[in-house]
């Protein structure tokens, strides 16, 4: 096994780029600059295409990370009386509602175990029993275990209670199909850094037009103001205040690999791919996911730690990064788990020399007993 | 003239930076991994040395624009009872102001003309008239115009009426000497992409630890939430959300070039040098400063724009970035003027070769009167 010049990171953004999206970022950009802010608006118009929202949204970019976005969305679309319903199956759908406690925005969570999905049906009943709810706040795949939640059906039942749906779909966009022609959304939030491949620095939303008109003066914060981002960038084709300049390039860039590829429909497709590679060849050496098949989206996969008393994850951790793997330790509460991302750019080697990595690291940790299968 | 293969970017961040700052970012971190977190501590503690405040305070970074940062500074320091004195003689006084309105934090201004110093005597007597007033939040380098404001004298003030100092320091730091031992402050704010040359995208304060371990709950925001990143920091050495890895290699790679050139006094000496370059060559183009040299920071420096009907902003940037280098606009609402920024990495023939392209984009646009001396 040749080890990789630098350790690919199988952790589910910040993840691996490819080297041409890295070399973007060796030029500097004024900020003024009419040549910088056509990157800004061809970014924009790219990443509102990829959700096919030309028609009746608007991208509006934003500095910071993919939850600097979330809360941006929150801030600017719920207006001071407001009141959230945040379906809740995971770590990020609490931080929806941290964020919604933090905004003094009017909020309740329709909790779920961490290995379930958000069930419409469920939503549908709440929004029934209570008309005081504005807006359903939806992660669409909950990286906290890796569960991919059915947003079209949720989506048309928002719809139909006329409330409006605000979607985390920060480690899905791009790689699961998201259509604003097909399924109603008023939001959707994403990041650079994930599975548009680019570097981490900057999120964006996707509003309806006919929203984000009405959002004037709702934020409490001047920074994360998405309709005053979105008005000064119309009048002046540039950010309201600093851009990441190199990180907005490198997306640029990022996004123009995404469509040589193929599109969402590839990018997930290699995704998909990736994926079912990694649960084969994990289970080959005894390791069980977390998640039931049905319900894990092709982003992140949480495998039970084995069950040794010479387990501990950092020395495992460091084991397989000394073969050139990064992984991600588990986000769940009640079990000893860990995760590994099936996002980034990285060859067809990338998981199979990621499961021999893993293989390698417990021979030298001397585990034997994975699960109640031994290992081979 | 032979042109640089990029151009000089003479605007006061995003700036021009090192080739060997750039290549920092070719490499991609896990968020979470040790070697990734060693290098947020370096960053930390290094921006603290330059402030001198390794005894008495705390650097927390922030992922965005240096506003983000200045924003997450008021909201975490001014609990919701406050009330902050802005001294205003410029643009980026008059966004703190702003900032407060958004977050609900009572404020008044002290007003000045664009080209004046705030004086530390009317800061001595509006604190001395107003018992309620808890803050000051002071701009060094207001770059609106260019004029430095007497920090210290105005710091010894708000400390002798013991009321608590926030400094937006964005464009001085590391150039203009802050020494935590000397001039008392609560808060120091700057960011990646100005004095200390690195690439744009986050933003850090250095908090007094005395106060930052009482401000726990004050923030009306999870993202900007100082305290919050500060502690989550403090115990996990990880950034609370994904923080912008590849600015803050280039960040970490951008201070080690600071301390090999000799740290605040040679940047802060070469910044000056440019600046007195830069007034005698565009004086001798006939070019007036729109500030009296006495308050004039070695920033940015506000030139009168020509006197001539065939001048306008758009083509002489035009014809100056032909030859290789970016200006930026003025920002001052009453009279028309350009800036010209003297902070960045680029060497000695710099500023000379601005001057000459600014010379020839003169003459290409046929403008003889630059002021009421005849350009020779």
């Amino acid at each position: 096994m040749t080890l990789p010049s630098q350790p690919i990171l199988l952790t589910p953004g910040p993840l691996t780029t490819s080297e041409r999206t890295r070399q973007a970022m060796l030029r500097d950009w004024g900020s003024w600059d009419g040549d910088f802010n056509q990157i800004t608006a061809r970014v924009r118009q790219q990443t509102l295409r990829i959700a096919h929202g030309e028609d009746s949204h608007e991208c509006v970019p934003m500095q910071g990370s993919g939850t600097f976005s979330v809360e941006a969305a929150i801030g600017t679309l719920v207006p001071r009386n407001g009141h959230v319903l945040v379906p809740n199956n995971g770590a990020y759908c609490q931080r929806i509602a941290k964020i919604c406690r933090a905004l003094g925005r009017r909020h309740q969570t329709l909790d779920y175990p961490e290995d379930a999905q958000v069930k419409a049906a469920d939503v549908d009943r709440a929004l029934a029993a209570d008309a005081t709810i504005t807006h359903v706040a939806l992660v669409h795949c909950e990286t906290g275990a890796g569960v991919l939640n059915p947003l079209h059906e949720i989506a048309l039942v928002v719809a139909k209670h006329g409330r409006s749906l605000i979607i985390d779909a920060m480690s899905s966009f791009g790689a699961i199909d998201i259509d604003a022609r097909q399924t109603p959304f008023d939001a959707v939030v994403a990041a650079s850094g994930k599975c548009l491949e680019g570097v981490p620095g900057m999120g964006f939303v996707i509003i309806r037009r006919s929203v984000l008109e009405q959002c004037e003066g709702n934020s409490p914060s001047l920074a994360l103001d998405l309709y005053d981002q979105w008005a000064y960038m119309n009048r002046t084709t540039q950010w309201r205040f600093t851009p990441p300049t190199h990180v907005v390039a490198a997306l640029d860039q990022a996004i123009a690999q995404y469509v040589e590829e193929g599109g969402q429909e590839a990018r997930g497709g290699r995704y998909a791919s990736n994926c079912r590679a990694l649960i084969e060849g994990m289970a080959a050496l005894g390791f069980r996911t977390f998640l039931d098949p049905a319900i894990q989206a092709p982003i992140i996969v949480t495998f039970h730690a084995p069950d040794d008393p010479r387990y501990d994850f950092k020395t495992f951790y460091t084991e397989v990064k000394k073969r050139g793997y990064i992984l991600y330790p588990g986000k769940l509460t009640q079990l000893e788990t860990f995760r590994v991302g099936c996002i980034g750019h990285f060859g067809e080697s990338g998981i199979p020399g990621a499961v021999a990595a893993i293989a390698d690291a417990l021979k030298v940790m001397g585990i034997t007993q994975v699960s109640a299968k031994a290992l081979a």
